[in-house]
């Protein structure tokens, strides 16, 4: 069972991911940018990924590399523009091979009860492109992602 | 006489800026992220523009700070996603004190006769707040910024 919320309004730019996490944002806000923990949980489960560079500060340089169970890579980078933990990262995205940078807001909000609400803006250059990105794959990823991070987190708290 | 054109279309969270000037995209390109000649064009001429930084590479940081003749200041950073010169630059933008940050990409193409033509676009967090930047004067600012740089351009070619 999935708790997240994608949206993508039509003729728009962007797309908004809402999850509510049982932990404090300040874990949940750590993790999402522990280079450790990356592999645990960013993407699908078949795949493999490593993290090639994740420097969690102001114009540092992030690049993950995911490869499929046939052997083939997939790497995606960005920079961060800001790092203001446990509230704000924002950085840009880049799926290597494409030629578009997006722009991604996470916010990380508390919640009663020690609970933490994420959510994640990613700007696209266009609606097209947007579009292209949900016609891939894209929302099923990212439901399997939020779970796998759902599930890291609760095996640390 | 201006030459710019900006393109802000309805309901669109971009605003596209075109210019062509009269050198060879090596140049116009080096010198759009040239600290020395920044304080020469970037901004209206009522303002005095210093660099606070401008490290043009992959992570660098730069921040502009402007100030009017009254002396109040205005500052403007971001980093750069992207720098491949002469071809193209992306970096996050954003003026301090509105809590938002857009993405700019900005291209340079060589046209017949050793001239160039730039392309910038700027995509905003959202529709509302690329109205709220052209309403704010954006647009004459943006003309006059080219003006002075296309002047800039005349005066070393």
């Amino acid at each position: 069972m999935s708790k997240t919320t994608i949206i993508a309004e039509p003729n728009k730019q962007e797309v908004i991911v809402h999850r509510t996490f049982e932990a404090p944002r300040e874990l949940v806000s750590r993790m999402w940018i522990d280079p450790a923990f990356i592999p645990e949980w960013w993407g699908p489960s078949v795949m493999t990924t490593t993290v090639d560079s994740l420097e969690a500060a102001r114009g540092g340089i992030w690049r993950f590399i995911s490869r499929d169970p046939a052997g083939n890579e997939y790497a995606y980078n960005g920079v961060y523009h800001e790092v203001t933990l446990p509230e704000r990262l924002v950085h840009t995205y880049e799926f290597e091979g494409i030629d578009a940078v997006a722009l991604v807001t996470v916010t990380f909000e508390s919640l009663p009860g020690g609970r933490t609400k994420l959510t994640e803006t990613t700007l696209y250059p266009s609606i097209r492109i947007r579009d292209g990105a949900l016609q891939s794959g894209m929302t099923e990823g990212m439901l399997e992602l939020f779970d796998r991070f759902a599930a890291l987190l609760a095996s640390r708290t």
